[in-house]
């Protein structure tokens, strides 16, 4: 990995530069964009870009790509769903999947699609309700008053979702409204070998030859969504120099954080989540050894533990890189210093950062306990999860709205309601196998004498507990449906309706062991969130609003899977003093094929080699500011049409977490033409072609003029 | 894990006070541990002390307890024996084992026993052959004239090895002449559940309840070797208060090392580590449950790496200390203004932490080459490994002493002969695991693109490399003797007796492989230690000659796996606020155990239970300062009788690595006491008891008076 920062700006410091910065809809600079690129997006076009993206609610994005609810999405977004409705007989996985009529659409398991509607500030009212509050007050304020609004929003309209999104560290709260589709059939998939071509040793790299694509569709009462905005098509390859947007949810950024929480982040968050996800990279790479089946149904495990552990690896380098760290240390000083230095501002922000300290401090003590206690890492089990939830919905549903624990929020209801019921299967072997793991890693942290550990465990070993539980637990009863294996929910569904009486009277050892833990689990979490999370997020609200006050408010925010828009162009890069090409054609693909997974092309590029245009662009990268949860992100050029399908960052992106570099930092995409012409001549996906590019299947393909 | 450094010193910064200190035996504090215990050991006592003391090659300590060769150490120093005499249908690790006549005891199929005949400093002599040099001129001489007296000292006598330690970094060095007894065999083990009990979890922790004891025989000509000096066994138990003395190899400190050397080890080496290790713990525990031979076969390499995992954490968390990390910082800056405000002092050593610094900058760019061109990171095989050795031999044998890579000096020829000889097991199954895993990760870290991962891999993929290449090599062919299987090593002997034209004409695809890699790994070599350690060794040197200069010569150098004597007492120590007491007893054993892996205890011991003296002291914790590679020390009294078994540190000793904290570093070990109670009343081990306490099997044993 070259490393190689020299920041244009940290968030806060200074006007943003360069191509720098994931910004809100409501506050995107187009007038820097025109400056830069000769363009400015207008409000209708912003408009319609907006309406026209996607969000899954699992992590990812996507965009609306016709107007009967095609969406377009990245292929390694929806494996979830392709594992779920694929069986030991029909891999979708592997062989990819193709709906040729509208009644061969399947219906993914557990999808949920979001569109953002509209954005209101509602800052000022949060502002009002929790002002010369801190502590447990202002927390439960913050939070009732939160509640209060989202609810008022959906007004009980389950197809509607309203979030209030806190930006910039609480210094500003936008309400985003959301239409929800919660019916999401699968329309068309590539197989995994080609989706994910160069498997991990390739992932965060360039150059790069993968088609990371998937089609799925939204419905409506049984039928396809209409869905009046939409990306078009372009009919212009993107090529080197061409102004790109992206509109996406990246997932988190932690450029506004302060040194004693980033120390934090480098000294102990990270190591210890990078040793812990290695070792269950290690185990379940060696569990898909047992057999074709486990392979199957743990490479969706795999792939998230391998993608997580690349992109945790280079946060971390880039937090160790000295400079880069050294460049975080001056901008906080700077800002510090601006604010002593000014009797007003020291009064209202001078104690923030210390008090931030402070809490990083106390949250080294109490970590372990939040990690194993409340959060589940010990736990590790979906039915653990599902019994956790039925059990606290139990005590939280009939509570007020405001009273209740955050993720029980009346505006939550229908996501989690969701949730509960989904029949995605859960496999018992790779149950056991997770949660053996997990409290073995618990008592190892915790250790074994702690009264947690001992309640847990009593005199049984991980093993033997993991396996008596799973087995016993009704709450995922599977079955086959044409084929897949679904989980035969009725005993969920009894539990959620039933409240409190059904779960007190429940003999299921799941439901019974997280009624016996829930207390303990609210004791860490309410110690948590009192003392140390209403410190943090309290003072790092000081903290943004000091950056206003010091510097404008021409910034954006930090991530927070909310829909941000970013702007770029095509462009190269240099590494070890040689330039990378921002585009790779089609023929490169067999090129570096060699075989053997994960360099194995599937057969059905092999037999389609000869008929491909080899000069067809492939993957393409750009100055783009992106992060994880982009996945899925549209490509757009300045007509608002599709160009590209964001499906990586490169390697020197992944310090993006904390700050931007021009030079390196590059977001990796699926150029528009190899799309077109794969599902043309390797697919023959015409039902899709004909609504991506209305009467495209009838002209050859545009061949691509690949960049230098 | 309680962090609680209050280093009484930092070495070279200051006199050591306290019980700090792995002290040569021919620069032993004598006076000092009179003035704070009131008793001055003699060079008699000291010579004894030596002479009775013995190294396992492989990596551990042990001692000679009788006149007849037997040997004490850990159980787990001599698991990979005890494995290697395993089958399927004898499991000694999981029963034990007991030689009831001499001609049971059975060979160790690689194990040697060293014993230090002899120290001779050679400081001025390598002083003077390196006057005036740097770099590889440096290196080169030094490495010559080491070899030089190596080879002097040993003349050709295969029973002797010599080796020049180099102490202090390279301000002094001493020629160590050992005896070798190379026919060692196993006597008594027992059952791995009582020798480990507690497993994982309680590794490293106090209090504890582990017979981590094992007895081997030395023998010569093939008879039971004549040992004059050993250690009688002590007929008073240790209680709080009594003086200890600790005589065994600590393997490495690094509390010598630079800031700049320090921040690597922090930033780069020991997270790398971790993330590798934590992998291979997960695909290793998973592997075991592919059945019950693939566990027999993986245990030690398991033990292995959880062990360095839970070491190699406590030394990061120590280094990650802020406060224990800052005084390191603080001790260097003193030493540096010392040695800037004499002018003398400046010229010699003023550079030379900038010089380290700058070196280790450089090994940031070649460690990976380093570690996966050269050192076998990524062909991680024991049959890789012996015909990388075979074809190197071919190549530097029959070169000068002096031109010789260094493993090859005619001084290590004895034991490396030994090794490639060696019967020990080596199962293809754990093999093709093992070399697939590091395939991968030499891809991973190196990249799919880069020449020599392409020049290994070809078009292959790790495990059908890894699988062709352990299928078909004849370097292990495994048979069954007497139950036991282990390595018919024909070919092997076949090709070091052949040289270079027997490995030229070899088909096996090891050998192959092996000799195609060579250049690339010689070249990556020549570069580290020519242009990066040579250059850190030189200074080094400075550093610690300037620390002598400044702070006098009364310090002990950094631990190199050479013969150190520690002084200590038996002493309890604070956590959390409450006094953990020094010694446990044999009812606490009963009490721990849950009847679950890792804490069940073994058959012998629940039939047992109601014969034991429930008071007989078990283990015990000193304020001796030790580090891995004491495994299996004998602790001692003022008598030189031994009163403990050495096998572990408490947690808060791990970051004894880089300083000595006397308020809660803690030495454990198996109490003198515990191990005859086993061996009389559940093992009936006559034939041991004897020996050690010559008459004891006719008396009845001596309880314990616990400490507290």
């Amino acid at each position: 990995m070259k490393r190689l920062f020299l920041i244009a700006t940290l968030v806060g410091a200074a006007p943003a530069l360069a191509d720098e910065g994931m910004w809100t809809y409501n506050n995107f600079p187009s007038a820097k964009v025109k400056e830069k690129y000769g363009f400015e997006p207008s409000q209708e076009w912003l408009d319609k870009a907006r309406l026209s993206s996607a969000r899954l609610a699992g992590g990812c994005s996507a965009s609306f790509v016709s107007a009967n609810g095609l969406v377009m999405t990245n292929h390694h977004c929806a494996r979830g769903c392709i594992e779920q409705l694929s069986g030991a007989k029909k891999d979708y996985i592997a062989n990819g999947f193709y709906a040729k009529t509208e009644a061969e659409e399947t219906q993914c398991p557990a999808m949920e699609i979001n569109q953002l509607e509209q954005i209101t500030d509602v800052t000022e009212t949060l502002n009002k309700a929790t002002a010369g509050l801190s502590g447990k007050p202002y927390s439960d304020t913050l939070k009732a008053k939160m509640s209060e609004l989202e609810q008022a929003c959906s007004a009980g309209d389950a197809k509607v979702r309203c979030d209030v999104v806190t930006l910039y560290q609480g210094g500003k709260y936008n309400l985003y409204k959301y239409r929800r589709f919660q019916d999401v059939r699968l329309v068309m998939a590539p197989e995994h070998a080609i989706a994910f071509f160069g498997g991990d040793p390739d992932n965060f790299e360039f150059p790069r030859w993968d088609l990371d694509v998937t089609f799925l569709r939204v419905y409506q009462d049984g039928k396809p969504a209409k869905t009046e905005n939409f990306f078009k098509w372009s009919e212009k390859s993107a090529k080197e120099g061409d102004l790109t947007f992206v509109s996406g949810h990246p997932g988190r950024t932690s450029r506004g954080l302060t040194i004693a929480e980033l120390e934090y982040q480098r000294d102990v968050a990270m190591p210890k989540m990078l040793f812990m996800m290695s070792e269950v990279r290690g185990m379940v790479t060696e569990f898909q050894k047992r057999g074709p089946e486990q392979k199957r149904i743990s490479n969706n495990l795999l792939f998230g533990v391998e993608n997580g552990l690349k992109a945790t690896k280079g946060r971390l380098e880039a937090l160790q890189d000295k400079k880069f760290f050294g460049q975080k240390v001056a901008a906080e000083q700077e800002l510090r210093k601006k604010v002593d230095a000014n009797p007003e501002m020291k009064k209202k922000y001078g104690a923030a950062w210390d008090e931030i300290a402070k809490a990083q401090g106390q949250l080294v003590n109490v970590r372990k306990d939040l990690a194993f206690v409340e959060q589940g890492n010990g736990l590790s089990s979906s039915l653990y999860s599902i019994a956790k939830t039925l059990v606290r919905a139990s005590e939280e549903l009939p509570k007020e709205n405001g009273q209740r624990l955050r993720e029980f929020n009346q505006a939550n209801v229908p996501a989690l309601t969701a949730g509960l019921l989904s029949p995605a299967p859960i496999y018992p072997e790779l149950e056991i196998m997770r949660l053996s793991f997990g409290l073995t890693k618990m008592r190892e942290e915790l250790g074994s004498n702690h009264p947690f550990v001992k309640k847990v465990l009593g005199k049984e070993s991980p093993e033997k507990l993991a396996a008596r539980l799973v087995k016993g637990s009704k709450l995922c009863v599977l079955k086959d449906v044409k084929g897949s294996k679904v989980c035969d929910v009725a005993v969920r569904k009894g539990l959620l309706d039933g409240g409190k009486a059904a779960i007190a009277a429940s003999k299921d050892p799941m439901i019974q062991l997280a009624l016996a833990l829930d207390a303990d689990g609210r004791a860490v979490r309410k110690n948590y969130e009192e003392n140390i999370d209403a410190v943090i997020k309290k003072n790092a609200e000081l903290v943004a609003k000091a950056k206003f006050e010091a510097y404008g408010t021409n910034q954006y925010p930090d991530a927070t899977f909310s829909l941000r828009l970013s702007y770029g162009s095509v462009k190269g890069y240099l590494e070890d003093g040689k330039k990378v090409e921002p585009v790779t054609q089609m023929a490169g693909t067999f090129e570096h094929a060699t075989g053997e997974e994960p360099f194995a092309l599937p057969p059905s590029w092999l037999k389609s080699e000869k008929l491909l245009d080899g000069a067809t662009a492939m993957n393409l990268v750009t100055s783009n500011d992106i992060i994880g949860g982009n996945s899925g992100s549209p490509m757009i050029n300045k007509d608002a049409e599709i160009v590209g399908l964001v499906f990586d960052g490169n390697i020197q992106s992944l310090g993006g977490e904390y700050g931007f570099d021009e030079s390196v930092n590059r977001t990796v995409a699926v150029h528009s033409d190899a799309i077109i012409e794969s599902l043309k001549k390797i697919y023959g996906a015409t039902r899709v072609l004909e609504e991506l590019r209305p009467g495209s299947t009838k002209i050859p393909s545009v061949p691509t003029k690949p960049a230098g």
